[in-house]
């Protein structure tokens, strides 16, 4: 090793899902929307004299936008460059507590990876047996709270009246609730803002939105809340979304017609979907996400995986503790999802018969 | 004070440059360039299909339009959304020492920040007289070298040989040299990335490619230094460059002709100006950039910035120790510099008749 080299933070690269190149894969790896965004994101005008200037820092025409959707004023909305970036911000902003910050052990896996970065104690809460959050593990003393609703990887929403019993037994620290996957399903702890001051409710748009490839994530507080983040966020980086986005992403939430009908063709299908993995044998749970979280009675998840990559249908794999029996199959057209269906009846279909 | 509010991180908000709404007015203060991108950016074709999936991670597309531009590998070349992101992910990949690292008392004003928010050790050298760096004040022992070739906000470029002395002083750490406006004249420090492979350049699409509104800066460097600031970036934020961006920086990049004749422009309107400012009284600094840190002989700055504003003229006023009696303007078209020569003609007049 070169002097040089002493100095260099050593870090355990994280290795994305996998995004394979070929046009002819089915891709239900990454809980990606099988839809396009709506056309009107390609219809909004963009100025190619606009793009000389810094963008608007406080990307305010989008805010506005989002505001009006949620019914919220200006002030309660920040925005950042995917839901990753609003979360690791809230990180560094709130949770500066010498006590842990409480999230469950099996969760969205970024949270741990956030915290040690900002140097955040934390501790995570076991799920039941039935993976579900158990409320009474964060009444424990704590320095900030954070669960996604509906939880990830497994799919499952808690009810709106968990998410009261959290934020009442947590009245002195900020409690955030990830909410990605809430459009698909689930209640939403928006309708709570006004009874609690420490809440804080992040969104992104890409998942019900179909905008992975834009990067949009937002958060809704108290204005205290927002103000903070917008102080810490601008105080090392004022220009992190883009002019192409704050245009595109306006677009996006205001065609709310074309997002209703892609949110409720989603749900469908995972209905479907569920019944068919009911009548092969898999075992799942209630998944109110746009993916489903299931494994089969018999057959090892990891060989069901590796068969399905072998004809090209990507899904996503844990090697992990609790959920390496577990599959998480995000949730495609009909026609992918048909495709799927096949190959898992014929795979089930043969491995019976060896 | 709420209890929640107990742990919420304090920071000293930045005001970012004024980004004024008005049409009508001269904006000299954000060295932004004049001219619009090349129109390529705005004729690259994005695919509504494309957005509904995560962006390349590796934003390999606009990588190697990079490499290629510069002749160097694909392994060399780091993206990040601005380079305000780059410098960043360097602080935070690269000074990892109980020594401090060391830039210039006037300098970038992010350079300071980002080694608070990451809690790395740092030690200013007071530029010299004539607003030079010193060569020997960065041969002290220390946890890494960063300074702007030119630098901000004085627009002076040091010597190639001056980069490489710092460099032979420097083996036993990384060395960043922050060429965001070197387009504009300077050495690049490019040509010694084959003989020092602790040397970091890092550049932005900002200036001379009129992509301020894009959010993108690189970084060129050795291979090791590449991989690694690649596997922080990934370890906690994966896709920060959406798919727009990707797609029009590389039109950008690869529009070479529109790229020469924009920087010709601005370089010639500059020269123009400077002689102008010395026929006015100001005295100057031999600026490379696309902007000039000038100030009057008798007129103090800070006048001449709030009448020049009360014409809707606007440039950057620092009210700080040692430069408060200069200004730095952005250099516009000749059209908008002529307005602001008449403007600063007619006020000296004045100022010299009261």
């Amino acid at each position: 090793m070169k002097p040089w080299e002493k100095n260099i933070r050593r870090v355990t690269p994280y290795t994305p899902g996998e995004q394979p190149k070929e046009k002819d894969i089915i891709k239900l790896n990454t809980n990606e929307n099988p839809y396009p965004p709506s056309p009107k994101v390609m219809e909004a005008e963009l100025e190619l004299e606009q793009l000389r200037f810094y963008p608007d820092p406080s990307a305010m025409e989008l805010v506005e936008a989002i505001a009006r959707y949620h019914g919220l004023n200006n002030d309660q909305i920040f925005v950042g460059v995917g839901s990753d970036d609003v979360l690791a911000m809230s990180f560094l902003t709130f949770f500066n507590s010498d006590k842990p910050v409480l999230f469950p052990d099996i969760t969205y896996s970024f949270y741990d990876v956030w915290a040690d970065l900002f140097r955040i104690p934390y501790e995570t809460k076991a799920l039941d047996d039935d993976f579900c959050l158990v409320a009474k593990d964060y009444y424990a003393a704590n320095g900030g709270v954070i669960f996604p609703n509906p939880n990830a990887p497994t799919g499952i929403a808690e009810k709106l009246s968990f998410v009261k019993d959290i934020l009442d037994h947590n009245q002195d620290v900020v409690v955030i609730v990830d909410e990605a996957y809430i459009d698909f399903g689930g209640e939403s702890a928006c309708t709570l803002l006004d009874q609690y001051e420490n809440l804080l409710v992040v969104r992104t748009f890409s998942k019900s939105r179909s905008l992975a490839g834009m990067r949009i994530g937002y958060a809704m507080g108290n204005k205290k809340l927002i103000q903070v983040l917008n102080d810490v966020k601008y105080s090392f980086n004022s220009y992190t979304m883009n002019y192409p986005t704050i245009v595109m992403g306006k677009a996006s939430i205001e065609d709310e017609a074309y997002f209703r009908e892609t949110v409720a063709k989603v749900v469908k299908t995972r209905e479907w979907f569920k019944e068919e993995l009911a009548r092969l044998g898999f075992l799942y749970f209630e998944s109110s996400a746009n993916f489903v979280f299931a494994g089969h009675k018999e057959i090892p998840a990891k060989d069901i995986f590796e068969a399905a990559r072998n004809k090209k249908i990507f899904i996503r794999y844990f090697d992990k503790p609790r959920i390496r029996d577990y599959l998480r199959i995000s949730i495609g057209t009909d026609e992918e999802m048909k495709v799927l269906v096949s190959f898992l009846e014929q795979f089930v279909k043969e491995w019976k018969n060896t």
